[in-house]
Formats: C-alpha cells, structure tokens, sequence
C-alpha cells in the first residue's frame, strides 16, 4: 500500500471546501455555532437547523493573547482556544478562521478552567453554557441533564426560529450514530498488526470530526476505510502504543510525532480526539431527548466522578487492541486528568500494562525531554 | 479595651473540650461525619442524630504524604487535606486529631481538584460524596440539587437509624439561622474604626465554626461580641483591607499575619472562612430540603457559574466596610479562584478600590516577597 493513503488527501483538500460552504450558509442566514467540547450534542444545533463548527485550540501562536486576561498556569488548551478568539476579534493574524463565522459559542460546564473561561467570553463572543451534573450515574442526574439539553433546544428554537421536533431530533441521532459506526469501522482496522494507518494520520482525520459537516465527514471515513480494508499494509512493525487521556486539538501532535519517531504504533486513543468522541450510540428509539442525555452522561471526561467507566475502558481497549504499554497523556495544569492518573495507573498494573505519564504544555521546550522518556519507554517494553 | 479580648481564651480551651466530647459520643455510638467545605448541609448531619467535625487542611507539614499520590501542581488545600487523612491513617505524627474520630467522610463535588482527590480517599476513609449543578440559577437545578440533599438525607438515615423528620430539620435550620445572626452581629462591630477585633482572630475563631457544636460555638461567639460591644477599642487605626477568595483553613494564617505586621487593618474577610459561611440564611418556613438546598446554592464559591453574586458581593462588601484596599487571596493552582479574579479586578476598578492579587502556597518561600508588595501596596492606599 502506498503510504499515507491516498485517501486522506480528501480530508488536506475539504478545508477550504468547508469553510466556503460555512460562509455561503451564513450569507443564506444559516445560524452557525461553535463548540469547544463533546459534550455539546450536534443532534440539537443540527435539528434547530443550524450548522455548527469546533473552534481552535491547538496552537500555541494564541497563548500570549489569553494570557494578558487568564493565569498563566492553566492548561494551554483553554488558552489557546480563548486566546484564538480574542485574536479573532481584534482582527489578529493568528486568527482562527472560524471564529468569525459563528453567531454564538456553546459551551459547557466540564472543568474548572474552562468553566471560568467561558464567564469572560462573552466579552468578544455571544456565549451558551449547559450545565452538566459531575456525579453522571443517577435518574435524577440524568433528568437534570435532560432539562438542560431541552433549555438547551428552546435557545436554539430562538436563535434559528426553527421548533425541534422529535422527529427532526431522531434523523440527526441516526445520523450521528451512522458516523459513529463508520468510526468503529475505521478503529476496528487498527487492530490489525501492524496497523493500516499511522496515528499520528488518524489524528488529524479525527480534528475534522466536528469541522466538516457529518456528510462530508462521513464520505471522507468512508473513503479511507474502504482504502484501507482493501490493501495489504506496508507499515512497519513496532511496539504497540495506546494514548490515553487529554484531547489534542488540531495543531497539538507533539507526542504522537514524538512516539511515532521513536519508532512506536499507536494503534489506539483514549481521549476525545479518539474512542470518546464516537464509542457510545444514543437509542434510536424512545424519548430522543432523553437517550441524547444518555448518551452524551456516558462520556468518561475526568471532569465526571467518579470515573469508573473510563478506568475500566481503557484497560479494555488495552486488551482489544494488544498494546504492548499506554502513554497517558495529560496537558499541563489539568486537575482532573492528572490526579485520575494514579488510578489509570493502577488499574493497568494489576492487568500488567505499562505505563508512562507525560504531562505537557504546547510549546517545543519539553519535547527533547519526552523524547528521551518514550525512548526508554519504547526500549523497556519492546 | 484589653487586647486580645478575654473571650478568645473561651476559643483556644474549647478545642480539648470538644475532643473529649466527641470522643464520649463515639463510645456511647453516635456517628460523626467528617466536612471539607461549606457545601455540605449540617442541618442534615445533625437532623439524622449524628454529630460532625470539619477534618484539617491549613498544615503544610501533611503535604509531602499527599504528593505520594496525587500531583504537585493541585492547590496546597487539597494535598493538606488529603495528607491529613493519609497520615492519620497511616499512624503518622501530623495527624489531623480529627480524622480517627469520624466514621464517614462527606465530600461535595466542587473543583476538579477536590472531586477527583475525593475518589481515592475512599482508600483511606469511608466517603459520601454530594453532587452539585454548575450553574445555581435556574428552578431544574434547585430541583437537582434538593433531590441530591434527599439522597444524602437518606444515606444518613441509613447511617444513624433515624428518621429525618420535617420537624428536626426545620429545629436545626433555626439552629444553623442562629449561629448565621450572631456571626453578623460580630461582623457588624467590625464596621467601626477602628475595629474592636483584629482580622487575624476573627479568622482563628472562624476556623471553629465547623469543629465545635453549634451550641458551644455560639456561646464563645456571644461572650466575644458582648465584650466587644461593651468596651472602647484600642487598636490603632490603618488602612482597611478586605481579603477575598479562598478559604483560610486552620493553621494557614499566613496572609492576614503579614497584612497586619505591615500595618494594615483587616476589617471583613470575603471566603469560606469569613462572610460565605454565614452571610445567607436559609428560610424558615416552607419545605425545609427545599429551604436548604436554596440556601446553599446561594453560596458565592468561584466553582459556580456565572458567579455574578460574588463580584456584586465584593464591591457591596468593600463600601459597606469602607475599605481602602481588597486583597485578593488565592491558593496556588486554585485555577476557579486564580480566573474570577479578572472579573473581580474589573469590578473594584469600576468602583475605585485598589485590589492586590496574592497567588501563595502554605510553605514560607514567597513570605518576603509578599510582604514586600503588601508593603507597597499599604503605601499606595494610605
């Protein structure tokens, strides 16, 4: 097979595409929202007829701007994604260019930086924030996450003049959930040994995920997995590598360029620019306000406690994918993903999975350092 | 007026009183459940027949036994706190003499660093944790919230074998109302200048409000405010501080030591261990899980969203004491603290109050150079 595939040259030249497409809706008088999260259900922007696009937050060009307004030691997602709109308001050259599209952010109340981030926002960007319930396992968890996804719905009513019908609200879950499968589908082909595709590539498809109109994506997965069920791969072999933990936003692929150039396969993503943000479906069936929140509360975030789900996946997906040793990746200053580390870690060495933890910000002044840990990591489970 | 007043000697004798008081309450069976934060209704702990105590978090001593388990860069409150447990529990000699008394711990879900330090302290000390809604505002998260205080009532019951009855509730809601009227009557007296009372006592006093029983907290606060209100005070004047943002736990006096070493007269305290404890009372009539829940969702804490209560909070807080200057407290990493202080900052300049931002661990390293900007700003204010 030749290598990349061929295919992911859709995903290189559907840049420009989307955000022609994303300018010409909003000149028709399309409303279009920004999220930051997984949290934020597509299924209800898309059902109020909206369009909705992920805004930046993997650049380190952006931190100097948010950091005149936020703490230095918070986690350089939250200020790059904040620093991206302010430099998009005050008509930077960092800009994120899709800042200006987009008549209103949807956030929500995960973690504490961010949480806090949004309050200041609206300075430079109409702001939503949904409420999330912490402790997610309970009915009256679930009914208070169900009637703010519904508050949710009536704001969204009001910025297209749309009503959300059931019905509508039922084809985006379909289609949601299609994209969903096509991603297990692409994840199912990386269990193979050696790999089709190199992780570092998958990244990059999975950054388009909330970019790209589902259809678009979907004809881009659909592109790649017939690509790759389809040939003989040519990858070499190398100790299997799962990652687990933070997103890495589009821009953000220091560690994965580090372990691939230390000759690792990163065969899987436990994060939510991996298996979070497409494991669970929602029920086609029943109350689709209610298997929305269902579904969305089954997202393992450490911003949730507590988190037994993620634990208990992770060391499932370690199993499925026969990784050889997990790096658990968490951004600098995160809280929640640095202190669930400990029992990450010790949920791995009773299944005796290696692990190693690197906790890092955007910029190029630790990456000798993490070359040098993933290197003895590499050489210790080899 | 004799100084330090001789009712703080009613302070300093109750704390092996009441060590002794809870240990006989624990050999003839009653439960006692150990507190963190303001969060956690006592009414409930009390109306279930059980006793409770607050557990320690103001020692650095504790911090090298937390930082086994959990990350650094978290906020010294948190690592204090859990290292408290862990030592006790190890049998170490910094023990919280707290920890050996309490059967189980009650925990709320607030920061990422305390919720999530809260799923291995279970390792330790059996836990309970109550969940919190994000945003406080609307009726579906008062609905939430009072059915979270339902199921912790039920957990007690469970605990303790009595019933919560309307009745016991509604006794300890005027009983806590009680407490709530004197605390104000003690900080009525702090409007004069110059206040009757130094800022660094009050805050050794405030550290009681959770370890004593009510009864017996209320006696010394009575004593204290009938001295104060019958004697002409001699402390000298300066200029008045208002300190606002994180708690102050027990032992961490670090701030208001230098603060008034340098001069300044430290008039109200804007935290957990000054006016968010007591400011709000709950109402008397009505339901009184509802009355409850209301109460405590008012509490102004920097992990609520918006927080606009707080910042309206400051600026009335700092006319009404007639401050010349606010000291923003936060604890290191404390990111929900560190972000609202921008909207705080933007608050005071609005008003024309001078605000110095202190960002400080529990260790003694930046004690000189925190004097030093205190010093400097005291210059600026006078």
């Amino acid at each position: 097979m030749p290598h990349p595939p061929k295919s992911l040259d859709y995903f290189r030249d559907s840049y420009d595409i989307r955000i022609a497409h994303l300018e010409e809706e909003r000149a028709a008088g399309k409303k279009i929202v920004g999220t930051f999260c997984l949290y934020v259900p597509d299924e209800i922007i898309l059902a109020a007829g909206a369009d909705r696009v992920v805004l930046c937050g993997g650049s380190s060009d952006t931190i100097p701007a948010a950091e005149r307004s936020l703490p230095r030691n918070i986690c350089p997602l939250i200020k790059s994604s904040f620093g991206a709109v302010v430099d998009a308001c005050c008509r930077g050259s960092l800009a994120c260019p899709h800042v200006g599209l987009v008549d209103v952010v949807v956030a929500e109340a995960t973690c504490d930086g961010k949480k806090k981030m949004y309050e200041i926002l609206p300075a430079y960007l109409s702001t939503y924030v949904l409420d999330l319930p912490q402790k997610p396992g309970s009915p009256e968890a679930l009914a208070y996450f169900t009637s703010e996804l519904r508050k949710f719905g009536s704001f969204m009513e009001g910025l297209t003049g749309r009503i959300i019908t059931d019905d509508a609200l039922r084809r985006e879950i379909r289609s949601a959930n299609e994209t969903r499968r096509l991603l297990h589908r692409l994840f199912e082909l990386r269990m193979r040994d050696p790999p089709p595709i190199r992780g570092s590539e998958v990244l990059r498809v999975m950054g388009k995920q909330f970019f790209l109109s589902p259809k678009q994506f979907r004809e881009g997965i659909t592109r790649l997995c017939e690509e790759l069920e389809q040939v003989t791969p040519t990858l070499r072999k190398g100790p299997r590598i799962m990652i687990s933990g933070c997103p890495m936003a589009s821009g953000n692929t220091k560690v994965p360029d580090i372990i691939e150039g230390k000759g690792g396969v990163i065969v899987v993503e436990e994060s939510c620019t991996g298996t979070r943000s497409f494991w669970d479906l929602a029920d086609e069936e029943g109350d689709p306000w209610k298997t929305i929140a269902e579904r969305y509360l089954k997202i393992p975030c450490a911003c949730m406690t507590p988190n037994d789900e993620r634990i208990a996946r992770i060391a499932g997906l370690a199993k499925r994918y026969q990784v050889n040793g997990v790096v658990y990746y968490s951004l600098q200053f995160c809280h929640a993903y640095n202190i669930e580390r400990l029992r990450v870690q010790q949920s791995l060495k009773e299944e005796g999975i290696p692990m190693l933890a690197i906790e890092s910000e955007y910029g190029d002044s630790d990456r000798e350092q993490i070359g040098v840990r993933v290197e003895a990591f590499m050489e210790m489970i080899s």
